[in-house]
Formats: structure tokens, C-alpha cells, sequence
């Protein structure tokens, strides 16, 4: 890789650095839950946008064990995990350096296992008050464009870049925006023992955070993150009028096959709730890059009515019985 | 591709002979439903074998709308739908085709569109009573290791054909082994209204078909497949002791995953379903494929579940609501 880039994060512009002069052949995702999740974005953006790295998305203990053949020193290995303590992936960074693979973690904490064992790392921030600029898909979205830009000088990624700094007000007025949405969909929902997600493309990782971890871990819902273009070839003959489904509708090439999912669920469902990020503001937005940014805004959005669920229903979203509370 | 295969099917080989001399970069895997839960198989088996071929599984309708960037003439791109009528898959390969690909159709039905759209295709077989040999999970094995043979020198093709030559007495000594726990199953979840399954690895597949073909399209239960290592980063927090899991061990590298998996869920669990692949008599199957072959062997034991499924629900598999009786 030979080109240098600027403006992005100025921690995403050090490990850049760090990879100019290296080949690399192949990019490996690894995480585990609302982490792999964001993932499924990034691989999105991969398939359509990159010439020659090709890309894999795997769970961190399915990476290891599977152990792909053509994971080596040309690989890049990009892992996330928020408090850098996930054991997983952790590992995972370990194993993929005894592979001769260049490591970086995303993770909140500087001092964790998952920022020690990799090669960098780059700090990114959470919770409601930080800016969108700066948290985990932005940083990993500024890391993987700024790869391609390097590698084969994506056009897009300086365009991705100013999208993303300006991605914090349209967050701001699609939650306004979504506000009353957000509470009519927690009331209504608030007794139903099973919800599930659909959606496609760059979307269906944002489908899936919300099935996996706000519906089943936060709330003790059932749940399945339904592939919008799967549906038909299965899922579909479970809704009925009784059956609740979020359906997404994002900006990207797949949305075809999201909006054939709604139609479809129109006609025999009835409890549908559906984000379309078309209805929102996207001033400042590149239109070339939209379709990569819909999914951040839809899961912050998804954030604001995991919140109001957890408020009807009496059970707080940091409420578990499992996770952290025995062995495991 | 230079070297020739004997012992396959006599339609796997001559497609095989067809790609003699091709040069073959990556290899996409694309189907619907249950023929592409067959594909996750398969991206076990190339992400752990092949030296240089990578590849890729997606939905049809999702592999056309992405388009990914890297599809082209050294693609080969392998296509499957039983009766061959699938609309998406069969513009999938028109599709490939258009970008320069080379496609392999497999199919149940040489005169249906998808037959047709290929470059070239392989009819397999279905049903309870027919040659494991000649079914789809083992004609696709058949022709992606006979890719890996040709362009790989990969020496486990040998022992991998001559095993899935030994399958069926396998299988037959498997199903009357769980002939009684199928029934049993059948009767303890009859009422169920959600029952999960969990797998990882070349499991994985199995697991995903069991969950949308079997309980969501052909038994309107609500279902979910959980990947093993995901379970621990959220979805375990819905076990207790009401939710009824399907919990598969293979015989792959992942194993450990899936043994996690069912520990833990020994714990909080009490309605668990344990197909363990370890449990049968694999006379006939060679050590270094028995972790490629187990999915198909819990595959074909998971059919007879579903059937004393159907029975015991009074639900027939062959009844729909919407597939094939309404547009969409």
C-alpha cells in the first residue's frame, strides 16, 4: 500500500500509517455478537467496492478453530470487542499473530487483553452521548476505506470520510424525528414473546445486533435476524397477523429485496414496524456512499427504541442472569 | 486445472473434464433456503483446504444486487435449486454468466430454467429413498473436491468420495439408532411454539436448514439457528428451562464450540435435543473427512425428526400458506 490518507481519526491515521509499504491479500472480520455484527457492514463494503483483498466475517472461536488455510502474513485481521475483555477474540488476535498476520482491535479500552495481544489498536468511544464520528462502525468503516484508498485508491473514501463527520446531526434529527415512533413501538410491543428483524445487504448486520443482542440477550425475547432475500425461500410462512417483524429498509443496492420483503409482509402481517432511512434527513451525506452509511443510522435509531422497550416492559437493558453473573 | 478425477459421479466428472484447463480464482456459492444452507458445508470445506481458491456464500437475490467487485472470468460460481424453478437462483447465473463467470448449475431437474441458464449442470437426486451418493450435499462435495484435486493436487478427494460411497449404511444404521428418540422428540415438542437449533462450523448449514425449512416454512414454529460461539454474546440469555434447543456436535474442528454450547445449556436448559455425530457408527468413513461428513448424516437424522414432527402435529410437511399459492 503506498498512499497516504488524511482526515480520518487521528488513531485510524496511525495504523494506517503503520500498513503503508505491506501487501495485503486478504481482510478477516472477527468478533463476537453486537462486535461481529458491526462486521457484516465492512464486508458489504468489501465485496462491492474492493478489486483485489478478498474478505471473510467470522464468530472469534469459529475463526480459530476453523483456522482458514489462506490466513498468513498478507492477511489483515481486524477484531472488535468494546471492553477489549471479550475472551474470543482476545484469543483470536493471539492466534492470527502466530500466523504471521497483522492484528488490529477496535475496542474501547487502551489497557484491555484484546488492545495488548494485537499488533494496534484504535480506541473508538460509545454510549448516546458521544459523537457518531467516533464510534465503532465510523472507526471501523475510516480503517477499511482507508485500506482500499491505499491499496487501490478508492475514490470513495474521502467522500465516506466527510459523511461520517457529518453524520452526528442526522442522528440528531432522525431521533427527533423517530421519538413518538419509538414509544408507540414499545407499547405495542411490550408483551409480544417474539420479534423478529429482516433486512439485507449492508443492513442485515444491524438486523442482526438488534435480534441477538437487544431482543434476546437485554429483553428475553425471541428473535431471528430474517435475510430479506431468504425469506421467501422459508421464513415467510411464519407471519401472520399475529407475528411481529422490524423490517429495515436501507439505502443500498440490496434495497430491492428489502422492499419486496415489506410488500410481501404488508399483505399478511400486521404487526410491522418499519425504518425506512429514506424517510431522514441525510444533509451533508455523500449520495455515492449512502447506502454504506444507512446502517449507522438505523441501529442508532434501533438504540432509541431498544431504550423505550426496556422502559414499557420493566426490565432495563444492562438486566442479564447469565452474562457476567455465572461461568461460562 | 490440469489434473483429471475418477470415481465421481459420472456427471460430477464431466464437468469436472469441463474445467480442465480453467483457471479458477474464486468460487461463489449461491442458492435460497435449504439448497443454500447446503453451500455453509461447503465454505467450511474451501476455507479449510484450499491454498489459493477463495470463496464466498450468498442468498441469489443478495449475490446479484451486491454484485461483488470481484466476480468475474476466473470466477466459478455454483448455483443449486432442487427443482431448478427458483427465480432468483436462475438469474443468478444468467447473471454470472454475464459477467464472465463460469456456472454450474445443481438441480433435480435438467430441463428447468436454472439447468438451462448454466454453462453446464449436475442433476442429483432426492428423497428417503435414494443413494446418499447421488444427493446434493454430496454432489456438491463431490465437485468441490474434485476442483480442489484438480487445481490444488488436494489429497483428501480420494478418501472423501469413497466415503460418501459408504454413506447410506451409514445412515441406515443411524436412523433405526434414533428411531425411538425421534418419536419421542416428536411427542415432547408437539405443542412447542419456538424450538432453536444450534451448531457451528460445517454444521452450521444443517442447523440454519432445520430452522427455516423444517420448523418455520413446513411447521410454522418459530425458530432461530444460533451459531455455537455466538450463543455466549447473547443469545444464551434467553435459555431456561421452558426453551426447547436442538443442539448438534459434529465431528469438525469446531466441535469444541458445540460441546460449550450444549454445557452451558445442561445448565439453564431442560428441553435440549442432543444429535451427536460421535454417537454412530461411521464404518466406512475416512478419519480425515468424518468432520466434512457428519453435517450430511445429521442432516439426513434431522429429516426423520421432522417427519415424526408432522406426524405427532397432525401438520403434514408438505402444507404452506403462502409458497406456491400466492405471488410474491
Amino acid at each position: 500500500m503506498s498512499k497516504s490518507v488524511m482526515n480520518v481519526k487521528s488513531n485510524v491515521k496511525t495504523v494506517l500509517d503503520q500498513l503503508m509499504g505491506r501487501k495485503i491479500n486478504n481482510i478477516y472480520l472477527v468478533a463476537c455478537g453486537g462486535s461481529s455484527a458491526i462486521m457484516y457492514s465492512a464486508k458489504y463494503i468489501l465485496d462491492r467496492e474492493s478489486q483485489n483483498i478478498t474478505s471473510d466475517l467470522y464468530s472469534s472461536n469459529e475463526f480459530i478453530h476453523r483456522n482458514p488455510q489462506q490466513l498468513g502474513k498478507e492477511s489483515l485481521v481486524i477484531l472488535c470487542s468494546m471492553s477489549g475483555t471479550t475472551p474470543e477474540t482476545a484469543e483470536a488476535a493471539k492466534f492470527a499473530k502466530s500466523k504471521g498476520a497483522f492484528t488490529v482491535a477496535l475496542t474501547n479500552e487502551p489497557a484491555s487483553p484484546l488492545a495488548q495481544n494485537a499488533d494496534l489498536y484504535i480506541k473508538y468511544e460509545w454510549g448516546n452521548g458521544v459523537n457518531a464520528f467516533d464510534t465503532n462502525l465510523s472507526v471501523l468503516y475510516q480503517l477499511v476505506f482507508g485500506v482500499l484508498h491505499m491499496a487501490e485508491n478508492n475514490e470513495k473514501f474521502g467522500k465516506l470520510v466527510s459523511s461520517l463527520e457529518n453524520l452526528q446531526p442526522v442522528y440528531e434529527k432522525a431521533l427527533e424525528q423517530e421519538a413518538s415512533n419509538a414509544r408507540v413501538f414499545a407499547q405495542s410491543h411490550a408483551k409480544e414473546p417474539v420479534i423478529y428483524t429482516m433486512a439485507s445487504g449492508s443492513n442485515y448486520g444491524t438486523a442482526y445486533s438488534f435480534s441477538i443482542c437487544i431482543l434476546m440477550e437485554m429483553q428475553w425475547i425471541h428473535s431471528h435476524a430474517i435475510h430479506a432475500g431468504e425469506y421467501f425461500h422459508g421464513p415467510f410462512e411464519i407471519i401472520d397477523e399475529n407475528v411481529p417483524f422490524i423490517i429495515l429498509l436501507g439505502l443500498d443496492e440490496t434495497r430491492p429485496l428489502e422492499e419486496r420483503a415489506l410488500s410481501f409482509s404488508q399483505r399478511f402481517g400486521k404487526k410491522l414496524t418499519v425504518l425506512d432511512a429514506k424517510q431522514y434527513d441525510l444533509d451533508g451525506i455523500d449520495e455515492e456512499v449512502k447506502g454504506y452509511i444507512a446502517p449507522l443510522i438505523l441501529n442508532r435509531i434501533l438504540r432509541q427504541y431498544a431504550e423505550e422497550l426496556a422502559e414499557a416492559r420493566n426490565h432495563p437493558l444492562s438486566k442479564r442472569r447469565y452474562m457476567w453473573k455465572v461461568e461460562y
